[in-house]
């Protein structure tokens, strides 16, 4: 493989160095915005309320009183304490607005307008920044005073009726999908911004919202819907069109395998034992294997119920078709590709040293090595007032007193 | 809301308007991520196999014999023919490389180096070449041979083993999430590296996996992993820590309530009829909430289903409650809010006249209204070659007669 080497490419690149990035946004989607532009060397100044920080600090798992969850969202920004709720507090945001590219927020629709920060305002200070507010329902919707929470989204997006066991209730994904879907829209837009920016020297306002982003990623079920009027319910595991497409139980473990054309299905006869299996009349054309979808359940479960998880899926994969384990988030971080892949990284924590972080994905050509840091509450308050609002140590200490910062 | 017009933003926007893309990916991961490009503005040049086209084009619901998943996944793109197995159109190829900014594509690791067009050899022709790899396990890694699919991935990333009823089988997500994060992923990315590149002159090779990606995008489920060797399991549609924060059947329709504090749940006795509910000794606190769910579960049940869908969530949100109704696809699309954003848009199709399509979601200030359409086989190919191949008529003619194109 050429052009890609392990020692100078990784998940942690300068790609955005020299970007500074004014971060108000609390919790997941905007946290998780900021969080792949800081991987990618964005200087993200996260600001949190002083004596509380971000909600998500109170989110456990904790780490000696450390909040693993804020640590993970947070990786690589710099955090600064400022009461927003404050004259002094305001006054400080107004000050360091000059000097950032970008602002990202994720409150209700309508507070940054009554903290005095909104785009109208801001937009007049800084005409060139790009204004990311990130909301539940975007800035102006019928729906836009509704409250928003990441299973509020999933409900309403349509992603939860599509989700669950055949027949059975329609089901929520495990992780926070909407923040994190809308937090890498809202990274994937600013990051457009900037390079338009960069050649226009325009500014701009980007609204995003959680249901908009959840809906606009279900592109297979809105082609049914949209074009056929065939509104889609929980098929399971099965794929939706194509048998089988499904998961089974071994002895040790579920698997998934993928059926997808009649010359697999030949392959997977002879990998279960049953070569005349595609000759069977119940199962010749993907149709037929639909209409009698339970009895070619019933047939492969048989053989995979006398399997092990690793005998079962080395044995597909030896015939030919694509198979896979189902692994969880322990066993998955234990695979020779999260090693290879480095998915789990050092980074420095000021009081805990080392820890386990996860950066963005995207491996960058010659990139080198970055180092990886999670902040501790208010760790770069001094630093960076001093650098970009031109505090002194008398006017620091007067803050620090104040509660301001 | 200043800042922001409705007549005025839109999700089609021109911020990589003169950014082009010569885009070699099929199905779903890479055109998901070339589509987010093309809404904003870059000029994608969608390069299929003569005759059959992107496999996709293949899926259906079809309308007169076009797909509507190869329609909603082509936004805004030119479609050009050129066989990639011969001689003549890896030519063709190759004589467009200078003139694209970008290059995309989602085949198993190796097959681009057999064609001929590896990163090494395309990054020698045009040294500032973004070259973007999409694969299920990225170009380096113990697994790189293994077919990825998205149910897969799904299996393999952790996300279906949180997934699910509790104690019910681990489920996939119903729709192909790791095909549209890993699209996501790569498009941050790519822009990332056009902003970079707009600086420095600098050409990358981006690597960009559909397991890292669905590894990264659990943050909540990996802090548990990592920090406190908790391995998520499904636990249905509550939440992993507070109670009750879960669906629940009424007489028209599922619905959902996040419960966080004690305060909400103090309103939530109110708004079901039992007020003295917070000082039930087995629901004083979250960990007793957590302790009685199945109790609690059952009380709030009962209220639901005397219910209709609205008038529950409606009582719910006059109370400080938050909730939503779960709604299907079509549901969602009904909404005011799908009209007021503008979730579906008229697009332009040559053969079928104007087609429901689906943008990325973001929406960018002053962007006035862009046009969207999308593309019947080969529509842009003497377009394309004519113009960035310098191919005369007869030659277009001969090339077709080949069946090059």
């Amino acid at each position: 493989m050429q052009g890609l080497k392990p020692e100078d490419s990784g998940p942690a690149s300068g790609l955005l160095a020299g970007v500074r990035v004014l971060d108000l946004s609390r919790v997941m989607s905007g946290p998780y915005c900021t969080s792949m532009l800081a991987d990618l060397g964005a200087e993200v100044i996260k600001v949190e309320m002083p004596g509380s920080g971000d909600e998500s600090r109170s989110i456990g798992p904790f780490v000696e009183g450390e909040s693993a969850y804020f640590m993970l969202l947070n990786r690589n920004k710099k955090s600064v304490t400022i009461n927003l709720k404050t004259e002094a507090g305001k006054n400080l945001i107004k000050s360091i607005i000059p000097e950032c590219d970008v602002l990202v927020e994720n409150f209700r629709p309508g507070v940054m307008d009554r903290l005095g920060l909104g785009p109208g305002i801001v937009r007049k200070i800084h005409p060139q920044i790009i204004y990311a507010s990130i909301s539940g329902f975007g800035q102006i919707s019928p729906l836009s005073r509704m409250p928003a929470f990441d299973l509020v989204i999933q409900a309403m997006s349509g992603l939860m009726s599509l989700t669950g066991p055949r027949g059975g209730p329609k089901t929520a994904v495990g992780e926070s999908i909407a923040d994190v879907c809308t937090g890498m829209f809202a990274a994937f837009g600013i990051v457009a911004a900037l390079f338009d920016r960069a050649r226009s020297g325009r500014g701009r306002h980007l609204d995003v919202a959680m249901l908009d982003s959840l809906v606009s990623v279900q592109l297979t079920g809105l082609s049914r819907q949209l074009y056929d009027d065939d509104t889609p319910v929980p098929v399971g595991n099965r794929h939706p069109v194509t048998y089988p497409v499904d998961s089974f139980e071994t002895r040790s473990g579920a698997i998934v395998l993928v059926c997808f054309s009649d010359r697999v299905f030949e392959k997977l006869g002879k990998a279960i034992g049953n070569p005349d299996l595609p000759s069977d009349v119940r199962f010749r054309t993907v149709s037929d294997r639909n209409e009698n979808e339970q009895a070619l359940r019933q047939i492969i479960a048989n053989w995979a119920s006398s399997q092990s998880q690793d005998g079962a899926v080395n044995c597909l994969l030896d015939h030919g078709i694509p198979a896979a384990p189902i692994l969880d988030l322990r066993q998955v971080l234990e695979t020779e590709h999260a090693e290879a892949r480095q998915l789990v990284i050092d980074g420095e924590h000021a009081k805990l040293g080392s820890v386990p972080l996860v950066p963005q994905p995207v491996r960058v050509s010659e990139s080198g090595r970055q180092k990886t840091s999670t902040p501790t509450l208010g760790e770069h308050t001094q630093e960076v007032l001093r650098a970009l609002a031109g505090t002194g140590e008398d006017e620091l200490q007067m803050l620090r007193k104040d509660r301001v910062t």
